[in-house]
């Protein structure tokens, strides 16, 4: 029977006395994962809320699956082996491949806009560093069958509505947008011929973070152009974007007016995306991109399968981590437990865990010592873990079927039957 | 920026038009991963309503933490390979090599018992067969740093709570139970040396599986204590076996009387075990085992770590959906969305918007469509989608702020001022 062994597979000691997990991995104490779960949880409200589905794929795929595009950046930090059946396989390192798998297989059957979301764990052999590891969670949210600029608006919008559930204000937050569509417009008024174009995104990707990427800019397009370029950088030409002021329109509808940032410099790397970029920064010790995406209208089609439209955004779990950190934002206190029941003397064990019984079938956390324990050392303990309320059973009140409930902040008690506990 | 990064690593398409995912691992399509999740969800609830609280640790571990006792069944079905940085690494088989680890580093600081419990995913290279694939989730329970029977009651009864509220009633369920002390002492009893006494451990387990088990027990006992053996194994010799009779009466009190079932068969294989030993069995199309687990008092302190005694069991989530499935039982119908909001014309996308958010706002999971529809149209998608209220937004009634709410299942409506939205 598979499932229930729990094998003796354990290590010796090592030198160090005990073993460390993996460089860039993580193990998640209780406090860590109470951590993990409300972001995931502010993750999965906001998607919910929004009608999105939750859905999800195998951590391990056919290699194939990541490399057939070659020359990316992502195929050289795959965690890629070999299984038993001599398969080439890797963790996954991004969901999107298996979004267009798993979409190949079943879109036509689905009505549109499909619109899904996953929660899921990926691995990418990098150098860890602060605010990443080899392995992270991320949040993707998906609006695939759907061309209009609206759903554009609404995936940024459930973007933002995670965040402000994790407790970060608009004025914390800047969406930088930008649509491809318009810079190549752009481009195309200023007569550059379309083989550069991408030469041209590549240099203004990298504008902010690279020093070089001006000057190439200016060897590409000549420096008056470049200028015209540069300049419209740094005022956007919203008037020749009209497709993204309807984008930005929307957003507006959904109260991120104070967010939004047009931002021609937003090109978000490589080739796959046709339309609508965007990242969102937070402000946490310093201003954070915390989640990114855009429209990528061209990639079902592209891979052979049915010619959906999509967009759609990705938000990891270490950069929100460090930046809410940085902000004393924590998850809401845990309580493990609502009740201690205690049972004053050793014969009270069984009705202690009567008692224990009814509470849980009423859905209240609740337990009871395994032992006979003195009743003022099970007080101090339940008071240094923070439950609120303890129940007393002892012989002279079980004899009726009652019990004392007392209220540890208050210290208020009563005497109440059994069958009236809540 | 690493975690916005979704790049085009794309497969192209196959001969046969799309990638499968791997033999023995699973796409989990909404309507799939809602059931997963109503599983999974089941096993939160039993635990946290018990005090425990959720941990994990990494996916992929040194390899070492898997291996280092040799000879196991799980390190041949183990996914190991060499990572970039040539570390002997493993996707994790199972969950207790990780709890002892962690809890080596920490349990000093804990208060004591230790009621953790985790949710994880884990992976085997084994043949895949129904009910078993190459990956799996597993539900596991401990309590450490107690060596009372009542932990070993406790963790039961969680497990059973767990198959409660997944619509399985006590009698589809039978806890059999047996304790390898008392089975110890039995051996004892009949002078068979303690050297033999694995070896006899090892036949008793495989007594209902492999018909040579009796033959080689008489091999190993004679025939009259054989058979002395095996009647006890048809009426198990509760008198002796004190501790367990603790444990029973714990167990009852936990209302498990009706699935209890001692029974000196259960063993659990290998040498791990040292005391209770429980495998849950549930009726759907036959009998299956769906949980299983003991106590382990040793394992702590002989990988050096604290010596704190440990019971637990894993419940899996591929034999149980199995068995769910057999029994008609299901996760209950989801509800993607509550409100469909539908603008009556093209003017109303953006006041519709406004509603939406106001709904959301709220808490009322709910959307518009992205682009104009035709009213009637909208109304049929919601009604197929079982969306059981629309609101409609129109010229005339918005002009006052006003919008019209449609029940779906009695036609139904009224006007009401978008102030007053539910």
């Amino acid at each position: 029977m598979r499932v229930c062994a729990r094998v003796p597979t354990l290590p010796a000691p090592t030198a160090r006395g005990r073993m460390q997990p993996l460089k860039g991995f993580r193990d998640f104490f209780p406090q860590d994962l109470a951590h993990l779960r409300w972001i995931q949880s502010a993750w999965h409200s906001a998607a919910k809320l929004a009608g999105f589905e939750e859905w999800d794929g195998p951590v391990l795929e056919p290699l194939k699956l990541f490399t057939d595009k070659s020359g990316d950046e992502i195929a050289g930090q795959l965690y890629a082996f070999e299984d038993k059946g001599e398969r080439p396989v890797a963790l996954r390192p991004e969901m999107t491949p298996t979004l267009v798998r798993m979409l190949s297989a079943r879109a036509g059957a689905l009505p549109k806009p499909i619109k899904w979301y996953s929660v899921a764990q990926f691995f990418r052999y990098e150098q860890p560093q602060h605010g990443r590891g080899r392995e992270f969670f991320q949040w993707n949210v998906d609006v695939v069958g759907s061309p209009h600029p609206a759903a554009d608006a609404e995936v940024i919008a459930v973007a933002v509505e995670a965040l402000r559930r994790l407790g970060l204000s608009d004025e914390d937050l800047r969406v930088r947008i930008s649509d491809r569509g318009a810079l190549a417009a752009f481009l195309v008024a200023l007569e550059v011929p379309e083989e550069l174009h991408l030469s041209v995104f590549e240099c203004i990707d990298k504008l902010e973070r690279d020093p070089a990427a001006t000057r190439r800019l200016t060897e590409i397009l000549g420096e008056s152009r470049a200028a015209e370029l540069l300049c419209a950088c740094d005022q956007f030409p919203l008037s020749r974007a009209e497709r993204l002021g309807v984008v930005l329109e929307a957003c507006r509808d959904w109260g991120l007016g104070a967010c939004l940032e047009p931002d021609l410099r937003i090109v978000r790397g490589l080739a796959y995306y046709t339309g609508t970029v965007f990242e969102i920064f937070a402000r946490g010790a310093k201003l954070r991109a915390v989640a990114g995406g855009g429209r990528y209208d061209r990639l079902m089609s592209d891979m052979g399968g049915p010619p959906l439209e999509a967009v759609g955004f990705g938000m990891g779990d270490m950069v929100l981590s460090l930046l809410l950190a940085e902000r004393g934002l924590e998850a809401p206190p845990g309580m493990r437990l609502e009740v201690l029941v205690i049972g004053t003397d050793a014969s009270m064990l069984s009705p202690a865990r009567e008692v224990v019984r009814e509470l849980r079938s009423r859905g209240v956390a609740s337990e009871t010592a395994y032992a006979p324990v003195r009743v003022s050392k099970a007080l101090r303990s339940a008071s240094n873990q923070g439950v609120p309320r303890v129940v007393l059973v002892g012989p002279d009140e079980w004899a009726e079927r009652k019990v004392v409930v007392r209220e540890l902040s208050s210290g208020q008690q009563r005497t109440v039957h059994l069958s009236e506990l809540d």
